[in-house]
């Protein structure tokens, strides 16, 4: 079987100048969940009708689909699946036909309407034309009703505004995804004529035409009516998110870990948990990101592409990018480990401390209100509070390296590059702009003067 | 018409010191939202009779409107009405009566209610004494039941408490929002005796007496029952802020703008969206903050009568108050642009970097630990880490100015009033005390000390 | 009456290593809330069954409740009544029996069951050989359904494995709390065979038994569905303390409190708002938590143990633990008040402030960027930005004071132990190395150097 999704809508109630189908749910487009859910369900060949913006699809994408050019943005549809004819006009076989803004589809679903598909053929010994994925909906206004005869075949697919009032009290809806026997759905097309209003071919004309020829076409039930959601607006978006982000969340918390609130937690699709994670409320796991075993994620932490190995925790309140924290280490709260970091085991990176492109080894501690940037800083190294690697001189970046065991004093200054060996103490408030030999002490420190009388003269007087 | 807003009630169930029609939603007062909304329908007068806590209701609205003074507190919905008889007494027209803790009220609601009184007038030639909105409820507990005869005239309204088991099954309730036809309403209500239960005068007991006298009542069902809600528990409160608050994220969303994860969002009713902003999770945007195309506000970021031009970037857990932040800049993530802050064209202030009462101009960067307190800062200048302008000095603020192109190396101390000239290099870890003419560089360095072994020393033995 | 909870179980769909009934909800075990309300109702004994991770309920539950060990961990619920045979065989009163799982339960359920066996035994003359808590569910799929004869007792319960079609169509299914008369009890828990399929001993066999042999055994509906939910897989936890959660919530609310977006909030069941509280979205308040009157807790914040005293205002995203505020202070916002500091009267802690076992006198000011550890710090001082007591020497722990009226300059160190007299004057960018005298000024400041067109040189050339 192919499958054919169509992406080429311009999504005019969506406001955008962008694709509709490119908007980013959970980090991804749109299209991204269609296209999994087709690959999960292992098609032959997938094609994609793109149109307006189709340059930002195909970038994304790349080769592993066709691309179909349609030239007309208000062709409609069936235009659009008429544009892919090259794709479908000689395959004796089903083409599945979806809209790029149905991300909710489930890989499940469709194989259940393969194999509904085959059963028909096999029991009833018919080749259905077409099978309708459809849902049964309390309030069905706004969407397309299903119109069947005594026998449950589908006779047509009335719109809400050509609806009479009887098919308007009709439950069952139009949910936007098609099989389609590509002999039969090349005759009934080639007949469909453009809308008087619109000048649109809708693809739906087709069911009245395949029933009128004799054709069978049936209805397939979603078992879970919110499938079939596409996403017109924003505010469409809002909600398709928010289920998809459900989903997630139920999935990780069945495979044993913990998530409070997790209406308010964000993890997007390729995020692992390796089990006896805690994710408090809040929090935001982006990317490729990688928890490991009981690693705790307090309230509000935002992980982007970062692994964090067993039971190491992230304080709340904490930014991690595309860097490792390794088992036992903590982060946070307020700490912020930024691109191409290291935080070995059992590290402490602590309050307003940012880290950027520097490695920690194991047990070092930087606990407060320091930047480490571009360094390199061996086990058991104390940062103080206060403490900056000064890695820029106004022209370029340059590089530290701290041994095993420093003690950097708070409030000190390491002027990049600079080497400070190991077990070496840098005297608290020190601007130290040359390398210090292992085990030397290190001390930048004017004179202390008291000056009588003074410090009551200039706040009282 | 005239419009009269009861809101002198004490709100015992509120468990409140002040004024309920005063607590804020979305951090305006409750009743702000009902008087909007009859703004807004535009009506020739409006009145808000006053009581409990009169003075704060006054103050804060001001003389747009005309108050008068009930008495007594525990006079009742019709004492209320009385007590504004000035108001009404011989006015020949409709009243609309309204509770001021019924913000959900729509003006289009109110409009559709207005069209039904003509309607009728025009259509079956009868003047109705009184038009009552109303809802129907699966679950009516708790609220007054509406009655009617067979042809669909109020008979009267019944309180929950003195509903026979027949009429608690009626599922219409009343809205607690009324118009009267003022001539009819002066006659009814001066026969309302006061309950002898509670000993207060009871609005709702004119329908009973309209509909004996023979004049018509009819009830107005809203489309959105929701609109009926309202607040007399604290709980009340936030589920009505709650749904505000989602009518206002679900029209910007509308107006082609992504909000993530909305039901966590915080809009405020005056905030204005510009298109195409993305807004992440728990970002809240206060008081009449307005945000450009483009623009993105992160995770958990607060923004307050904040100005945001086209593209610029607040990055998670980020405060901006009082401030404008210019196109292409970024701010954060646990940047502090406190009041009466200017961030210039793609200037980026970064993490843990508070802004207080300065103006930063383009491309400058201050991206790590630093405090910029009353400071004038002008194009290109680099702030390094841990930077500080000291601007009090035990009893006044100072202020300080930094040429254009101007190096602020880290951990340095300015100390105000200063002044740090164009292209001027402040080296590391100065406390700068003087004046820096431009292209100069300054520096205040002690002699730096390596003690052999001293290191080891101190940490190891 | 005595009271029998089971808590032995592995809680194989929980995937988890630990207890099942020890995952925290709102930071208590689970079990936690089964006692809480089996004491609120004031049983005569409570015992537990235990088995799979035993010691670690007895060591968080200690001496208050009698344990009983089942041997077989996949006994069932049967046999872990059995276990405790000891605890009710002779016992000629009635028994409740309860999952440990069940942390909806509400006292005020357990009151009117009791009340209910009163009832039937005073005015029908029965006594109950059991009263089974119930739940009537539109979709009962999955419970256990309570089949009745037509005077409305219990036959049996069948598990929905075992239930006919017609008994499917049940809509009210057991709650898993029971109240067993001991003496009819003993008699059918005897006579239940272990179930052929999984070799466990299922204690709602003893229903049918009851029935057969001519005893009376009785549902009792919840008035609220919820309260029979189990906690069975990691997503069933998350929606338990959620529902607990908003109750909580709810509570507060109607006491008095503001409550913002309480759908965000995460209040733990021994914390206490003295009322008129303003609490803001996604505030975290933990364990033994008390805010006095008027206190604000800014969107994100999060108190543990903390004390916080009438109309102080903690601003957004700030973390106080083991910490007293007292009256009017202000904290935030991005403070971190560590364990066993005290924040005095009106005194101050601003943004990318830490302060650890410190205390601060009243009217304190450290607005900006300073880490205070180990410090006790007098009324009416001011801590400059950037301020570091520098509290570790490598080795160990120092202590730091400053007097009444002490001005700390910026970017200044003090490194303990030390002495700042009253009144005394910090110079900013000072290293302070020796205790200063009461209302002295104190200096460490090296010569100030401007060199010519250096900077402009290393900018620009």
């Amino acid at each position: 079987m192919r499958a054919l999704v169509l992406s080429a809508g311009m999504g005019t109630r969506f406001r955008s100048e962008r694709s509709k189908v490119m908007y980013p749910i959970l980090g991804k487009p749109m299209l991204w969940y269609v296209l999994r859910a087709l690959k999960e369900v292992n098609f032959l060949e997938t094609a994609l009708v793109v149109g307006y913006r189709a340059e930002e699809i195909k970038d994304y994408f790349g080769q592993a689909y066709l691309y179909f050019h349609q030239s007309n943005p208000k062709g409609g549809t069936g235009d659009a699946v008429l544009s892919a004819i090259e794709f479908w006009r000689d395959y004796q076989d089903y083409l599945l036909v979806v809209n790029g803004d149905s991300p909710l589809i489930k890989p499940h679903t469709i194989r259940n309407m393969q194999k509904y598909l085959h059963l028909v053929q096999e029991h009833e010994g018919i080749k259905l034309s077409a099978l309708l994925l459809s849902a049964q909906l309390p309030d069905p206004t706004g969407y397309g009703r299903i119109v069947k005869d005594q026998e449950g075949n589908v006779v047509k697919v009335v719109e809400e505004k050509e609806a009479t009032p009887e098919e308007k009290l009709i439950k069952e809806v139009n949910g936007g995804l098609y099989l389609f026997y590509c002999p039969h759905l090349l005759e009934a097309l080639f007949k469909v004529k453009p809308s008087p209003k619109t000048g649109e071919v809708y693809l739906t004309e087709v069911f009245q035409l395949m029933h009128q020829t004799g054709y069978k076409v049936r209805s397939f039930v979603a078992e879970d009516s919110s499938e079939i959601l596409g996403v017109n607006t924003r505010w469409d978006m809002a909600v398709v998110e928010n289920l998809i982000r459900l989903r997630i969340l139920q999935e990780w918390a069945e495979k044993g870990n913990t998530i409070h609130q997790p209406e308010s937690v964000w993890i997007e699709p390729e995020v692992v948990l390796e089990g006896e994670v805690e994710v408090f409320s809040n929090a935001m796991l982006r990317g490729s990101t990688r928890l490991g075993r009981g690693v705790v994620v307090g309230k509000g932490s935002i992980v982007e592409n970062g692994t964090v190995e067993d039971g190491a925790i992230i304080e709340p309140y904490s930014v991690v990018k595309n860097s490792f924290i390794k088992a036992g280490a903590v982060v946070g709260p307020f700490a912020h480990v930024r691109e191409g970091s290291i935080v070995g085991k059992n590290s402490h990176v602590g309050n307003f401390v940012e880290v950027k492109k520097s490695s920690l080894g194991k047990d070092v501690k930087a606990k407060h209100l320091s930047y480490i940037g571009d360094a390199s800083i061996e086990d058991e190294v104390n940062v103080g509070a206060g403490v900056v690697f000064a890695n820029f001189d106004g022209k370029r970046k340059h590089q530290s390296s701290v041994g095993k065991g420093a003690f950097i004093g708070s409030n000190s200054l390491l002027v990049a590059p600079i080497k400070i060996g190991s077990y070496s103490f840098v005297a608290g408030g020190s601007v130290i702009t040359k390398d210090v030999p292992d085990g030397d002490l290190v001390i930048t420190r004017p004179k202390l003067r008291i000056i009588k009388d003074k410090g009551r003269e200039k706040l009282l007087d």
